[in-house]
């Protein structure tokens, strides 16, 4: 067996892999502040992809974005309090503003009148926003968006996956009527599945959340469940219909046509930067990252590999060459963003760095090529050492390649969770497939029927939980209660 | 004299003035979190852009965006004893993990080991992310930015000008030599000064801090300086030498060609949500905020003004056309930034509404415009009621005449601070100047020598500050010591 890159490799200690891949590809490391972690360039740059795409997304479905304050008087935390239920044990506090000398160093001084909570979310601060912009029914529908970073004191942190900070955006809007407000909230996970799916080739299940998972003071809450490469289910953003909670206890209401005073309906929605731990662990294999086109910050690497002065001038002019007939393509609607990789290093050092990484396409150019004026290419989902050779003329072949690779990977990740998932009838069933603590485990589907108390202690003692109700009218038995029910996911899960 | 949008007027009452634009423009309003503010729609877009613009250029120049955590341990932070001086009274710090119930609410639990102190900037992380990532020679220079809030407990705030919580971004760069940090930190000074001229219309004086206002741990502060329309300066971005200060304090090493090992050079630059202040301060009228139009996030308004419901299709067949042709266009590179406001409200509050949020032009259209198959069009720059007409095939003029706006902001800003500015040589004419506390002051250029001891006393008695030593060889008698000095901007500051 050939050696990888990555070690261990995913089959010898998944959790370990998962590091060091993001270790190999210089994603984050880790930071002198418990629970965080300091994003690299090419992690971010992942990120500042994430965003760009989303937030065209947001804004095309008429959402704008604002800035909330990052700090909320625990007066206004309080308002709802089933938002507090489930924040109130992990949240940053501040106490004090200004630090004083003391004999050990500085010391916390300037105690606050009312303690600030580092926002987990900023629920409370849209509520007051809300209320302050909508007076009438004009104002309304309002679709407002905010990208920031957010705070929960997670006592077990992983990379990108659960850290003490995290980025996100989270967005929300306020309606006259219940049935726009679903109607949103549905909308949301659609852009979600989209995102997911289509630009990061994730495939996912859809659907709602128990009760028992429900988010603090949502009605409903709409999900998009991913598999990872170990079975394990991540739940890779969610989309809430809110009712008339916040806006009863944030007193968002507004005059209809007819001067009644009404509450308004509202909707939140949010995803972080918990989508790059996913795009790890769906697409990454044993020699590291594989970046999906549409998501990755180069789709083409350029590496000039000069072993001779001599050679240079007309390497880098074939490589130039290369770039202007590459810079005319279009991929996805823009132009392709390539990358020539100028380093002082050895050619070997440089491919790998670029393949860790997951760089779509690789083009290496060296004398041979610049003499023979052909191309050596190489896809990031086939091996190390798979080139195919191109024409100068042949360049226009890359977006065909980069859609490939965008599919392939796609394909790839939905065989696997496809081959993982299997249907169940009863709880015995259930209870032996997940029995084996060792082996891998995928997701099942049964039928239940989201009893609040019932999932909570079953899951628990199975070391699963329920990821989402499936849509559909199909029923069956309930594998705990036997009355009819729809079908749930159930899996491991982060 | 004719009524104004804004009450008071500038030469009212011009804190309130500006508070009032703020309003009328719908930027930013109070949060409920003390010296907070919630930027909204059209103040977040506004800032949106200019990260865009900026983002941009730093990446033309090779920096590369990361993320650093928002905290920072209080032993982090005390390593750079002059950044302590300059941070420790005003900081934000974290003490607990969680929240218990009480009889009172809940109140703050589960007390830190260490205090977390809330990032006033991110200097102590960089340090350390420097600190792992140069390790030799070849790892130089390293360039790094980071987009993020930070917080800063001033005492009295001022939406944008100075807030507890602010938007900003600091890029850090490490260098072998000192003369290429020093470089580095002079052309991003120069970057911040091209952004303020050319894509904000602010003209701006550069040059170097005094002892006395350098920032803590720099060896030199570049700085630019603007004059707002109430003759104070607002210093709107700063980019510094420091040394080998932060090097020695993080133990950021090289080891170099011969294997030596040398402490790297480091320099670091902000721009900041400050920018919008400095906007508002420099354009704004009595009739609201008036926008540069690189800077705009919409360039033109269409208000299709419909008082009949029979003349709405003519009227929207004629908008459709309008936009279409603006759609191809281009201005700065870019496509023009459109949008046609279709809200069901008066026609006149309409146009009121976008004049004062200053969109560069706004054009009309009703029945007349519709049948007539003429463009009635409005620059911002003009009167409210200054219209001109256009053919449809004349619409290629609107290019022009975002130019024309675009330097008339710069040109009326720089005669307005030209003559607001004036040359004086001794103590006694500096000191006359600045004595009559009602009237509107501006810039006084001194010869100064910058000793800072008697700077700091004399420019606090005369409520003054030294805001930047002007480049070049000229000299003058100080007006402090007699001794040959540089000239030195003097003026009341923000």
């Amino acid at each position: 067996m050939a050696k990888s890159a990555i070690s261990p490799k995913r089959s010898e200690n998944y959790a370990n892999w998962y590091q060091e891949v993001i270790k190999a590809a210089e994603l984050a490391d880790h930071a002198p502040v418990r629970g965080c972690m300091m994003i690299k360039p090419w992690g971010y740059a992942i990120w500042e992809r994430m965003v760009r795409v989303l937030d065209d997304r947001f804004k095309e479905m008429g959402n704008q974005n604002i800035y909330l304050p990052l700090f909320i008087p625990l007066s206004y935390f309080q308002k709802e309090a089933d938002q507090v239920a489930g924040f109130a044990k992990e949240c940053a506090v501040v106490t004090h503003h200004r630090l004083k000398e003391s004999d050990g160093g500085l010391e916390p001084d300037g105690k606050l009148e009312e303690p600030l909570v580092v926002r987990p979310t900023s629920e409370p601060l849209f509520g007051d926003y809300f209320a302050k912009c909508v007076q009438s029914h004009r104002d309304l529908p309002v679709r407002v968006n905010q990208w920031a970073n957010v705070v929960r004191w997670e006592m077990r942190t992983r990379m990108f996956l659960r850290t003490s900070e995290f980025l996100w955006q989270e967005g929300h809007t306020a309606h006259a009527s219940k049935s726009e407000a679903i109607a949103e909230a549905k909308a949301m996970q659609g852009v979600y599945e989209w995102f997911s799916q289509e630009v990061l080739s994730i495939p996912v299940m859809c659907g709602e959340k128990t009760e028992n998972e429900r988010f603090g003071g949502a009605e409903t809450t709409y999900t998009i469940e991913a598999m990872m490469q170990d079975g394990k289910a991540l739940q890779s953003a969610t989309s809430h219909f809110l009712g008339q909670n916040f806006s009863k206890a944030f007193e968002i209401s507004y005059q209809d046509k007819d001067n009644h005073i009404s509450h308004v309906y509202t909707t939140s929605w949010g995803s972080t930067t918990r989508f790059i731990g996913a795009l790890i662990m769906t697409h990454a294999d044993d020699d590291g990252l594989r970046l999906p086109p549409k998501i990755a910050p180069y789709q083409v690497v350029i590496l000039p590999i000069i072993h001779q002065e001599e050679d240079k001038e007309a390497i880098m002019l074939f490589v130039e060459q290369i770039k202007s007939k590459l810079q005319a393509l279009r991929y996805d609607d823009e132009k392709i963003r390539i990358h020539i990789d100028n380093r002082d290093m050895r050619g070997g050092d440089k491919a790998w760095s670029w393949f860790k990484k997951g760089v779509p396409l690789r083009i290496e150019v060296g004398k041979r090529e610049a003499e023979s004026q052909k191309i050596s290419i190489v896809k990031r989902t086939d091996a190390y050492r798979d080139r195919c050779s191109l024409e100068v003329d042949e360049l226009g072949q890359v977006v065909g390649f980069l859609d490939q690779i965008q599919n392939t990977l796609l394909e790839d990740a939905k065989s696997y969770r496809d081959e993982n998932t299997c249907h169940l009838n009863t709880k015995e069933e259930v209870e032996a497939y997940f029995k084996n603590d060792k082996k891998m485990r995928g997701f099942v589907i049964a039928p239940f029927c989201g009893a609040k108390e019932i999932e909570s202690e079953w899951c628990k003692a199975n070391g699963i939980s329920a990821r989402c109700i499936l849509p559909g009218d199909k029923t069956g038995a309930c594998i705990l209660t036997g009355s009819p029910a729809p079908f749930v996911v159930f899996a491991r899960a982060y």
